[in-house]
């Protein structure tokens, strides 16, 4: 017998409504804040990751399903959402068009060849934003109140805003120097990545999992202590408008994107529920300047973040939420024998109008279908005899209240409708 | 500057609403057939299509994404949709669930390496739906009907359903060894594919796309001459359905689909609309027996379609049809660099109230920020000013008829709901 892919989930008829209302949910909440939706293709060129996400990361060098195409170009299933869509910007020069700044949403599957573990998959779904045009802390405080709002409609509360500033490009080069200096004389005690980390990029040391309790990390400078004017301002304006916006949130100033295009706001949505597991990260995002110019793209700068529907279930199962998803059928149609015919053609009409509707085609005895009509949670139900085909009429039962109607067969759509 | 992949396109945000109106529609119209969602992994083990889809097709041999993933295992980014829903049926044993037949429907990518033209692209999406569990002819007409119900419900006119059958196992046997028999004289003038499917696969010379104006081709025998009994039935009762239902179709004896495993009705849905260019089929499906033990399931038989949402949209270009997309901004609020503040914490009340609405971010005078409304084709805007703040109403301008209403601040939203 042949497996699904070691690492990846089929998402089966039961869960899919769920799927299916997240996604609505997320897509009407984006056009409230005027993004419009953008798709690009599944895989990319390895080069835009290897450049767009970072030649240093975990993701491009441990991570990444890349493949060689049959006209011998290196391809790669997209491990994340922003470089694409940067891509798609320049490509398609977003910069010139009249309406700014540019606001973008996408939602797709991406991979990541990571070990297997729960809420984890090789294949899993990010709903992301991108505003790209404007350095602007109210774009900013825009990006964090969807983020919130969103989780919040769903009706999670046990949620967990953590945000930091991270300064532009002449903070990050004073702390980076701090860094170097205080990591120097304790990096033999590290593991190798951090050691070649140290002068790449040693602010990935404080992201590091394997050297997370060592003591000189705990005591290294933050970098709120080497933010300039600007960037303090600019952090300043970013917490005013989340206190007046009424989002609560915490800062941490080990939360830091060890990438050098990231400036200014870095975030991370953490659920604090019972029972949601070690990987406690719902969602994270910041600001990014430079990605475009790195991309051969103008000197934009962007912000953005990327949620993972996955997790977003497990949290909802967290705070025991259930979605108030609408599967239910609206009619099955019990046929005899001689029926049949004028069955599949009422059925037809009834589904054309906007009706789900089903009947049975096992050729199932009447008392049969009467069962499944009751497994399938139907909302009504009648017998289609040769009486009924005479009269015109039915007797529709409603299987919650038990009641039974005569309706004429004319008006079943209307009824039924009316009804919905 | 990198570019994107040869062969597959970004969907841009002024092209999207099309894709998410047309995706919700076809939702709903598989919901009214009950008819539920799955969703499978983009890519699958190689094995499967080779299996699936059969080895002896092009898809298999020229035009699959296959690659070996880091853990040495050669999978295949999906050609096609069936095969993974058959997989999934059988690993997920949905064989033995309550609710029979199983009735499922996809929406997603899929990956072909084919040459690039028009409305055909290496990435591109198809819909689909599989009934397994239920060999009945009102089974057929009811996927049938769904097919056409679907291009119908989008005001398409320019339809052509063409439909055959190719009879059981039992048919197709003595059919084969007649089509063996009448092509081996006449094969050397064939094609090097079809002189290798001559004892193969015979059928598949039928669908021969360099050799189709041979004579032998025209002379060839036709399946509906060999069809048995119950095959002959099956097919008068699935038209007997399909004229019932008022679908207009035409038979074609040339429509064959020349896998091994499919079996009785098989069907293409073209356009006949004018400027639709050179492919003219929009969809296809069939029934098919045997898919499902040759992927070592259960002996159940299935029947289902697949259609492409690129040539969907190319027929409504063709025939001229809008689609009703609503992305239609509600409010564009009108700032002066005192108010931003109140601006920001307003909108963000607003769009959590369900209203879609935007701002300035970008500093521009007023004179401008109307402009900007004026290019967003907003339905209404106001200028917050100090004295809006201070008097707690705003003057709310209808941008398509000029007129102006006093609302408090406090009542916008419901304001705006009602006429939304």
């Amino acid at each position: 017998m042949i497996n699904i892919p070691r690492g990846t989930q089929d998402i089966l008829p039961a869960e899919t409504p769920k799927w299916q209302y997240i996604e609505r949910r997320l897509v009407e909440i984006a056009k409230s804040y005027n993004y419009k939706e953008i798709r690009t293709p599944i895989f990319e060129s390895t080069d835009l990751f290897a450049r767009g996400v970072g030649d240093s990361t975990d993701i491009v060098q441990k991570e990444m399903y890349t493949f060689t195409d049959k006209g011998d170009r290196s391809m790669t299933l997209r491990p994340e959402g922003t470089a694409a869509v940067v891509r798609s910007y320049i490509e398609n020069k977003m910069h010139g068009q009249a309406n700014q700044p540019v606001k973008l949403f996408y939602n797709g599957p991406m991979f990541r060849y990571e070990r297997k573990q729960k809420g984890r998959y090789r294949q899993f779904v990010q709903f992301g934003v991108e505003v790209i045009g404007a350095e602007n802390p109210a774009v900013d405080a825009e990006v964090l109140h969807m983020l919130y709002h969103i989780y919040s409609s769903f009706g999670l509360k046990s949620l967990k805003l953590v945000i930091n500033s991270i300064g532009d490009m002449e903070s990050r080069q004073e702390y980076k120097a701090a860094l170097v200096e205080h990591f120097t004389p304790h990096i033999g005690a590290f593991c190798q990545d951090c050691q070649n980390r140290l002068h790449t990029n040693p602010m990935r040391i404080l992201d590091c999992k394997v050297d997370r309790e060592q003591p000189a990390v705990k005591s290294a400078p933050k970098i709120t202590d080497y933010l300039n004017d600007y960037s303090k301002q600019y952090y300043e304006a970013v917490k005013g408008h989340l206190d007046r916006l009424g989002i609560p949130y915490v800062e941490d100033a080990n939360l830091v994107r060890g990438l050098d295009y990231y400036t200014h706001t870095a975030f991370e949505m953490m659920s604090e529920a019972e029972g949601f597991g070690a990987i406690t990260t719902l969602s994270g995002g910041g600001r990014y300047n430079g990605l475009l110019e790195m991309l051969d793209g103008p000197s934009e700068t962007g912000i953005g973040f990327a949620l993972s529907i996955e997790r977003l279930l497990l949290a909802l199962e967290a705070e025991g939420i259930e979605l108030d998803v609408d599967e239910q059928l609206d009619l099955f149609i019990v046929t005899m024998p001689e029926t049949v015919n004028e069955a599949v053609k009422l059925l037809a009409e009834l589904r054309t109008g906007g009706i789900r509707a089903d009947m049975d085609y096992l050729d199932r005895k009447m008392k049969a279908q009467m069962k499944q009509a009751d497994r399938l949670n139907v909302k009504y139900t009648f017998v289609l005899g040769g009486d009924e085909l005479a009269s015109g009429t039915v007797k529709l039962k409603d299987m919650s209240s038990g009641e039974v109607a005569d309706v004429k067969i004319e008006e079943l759509t209307s009824y039924l409708k009316e009804r919905k």
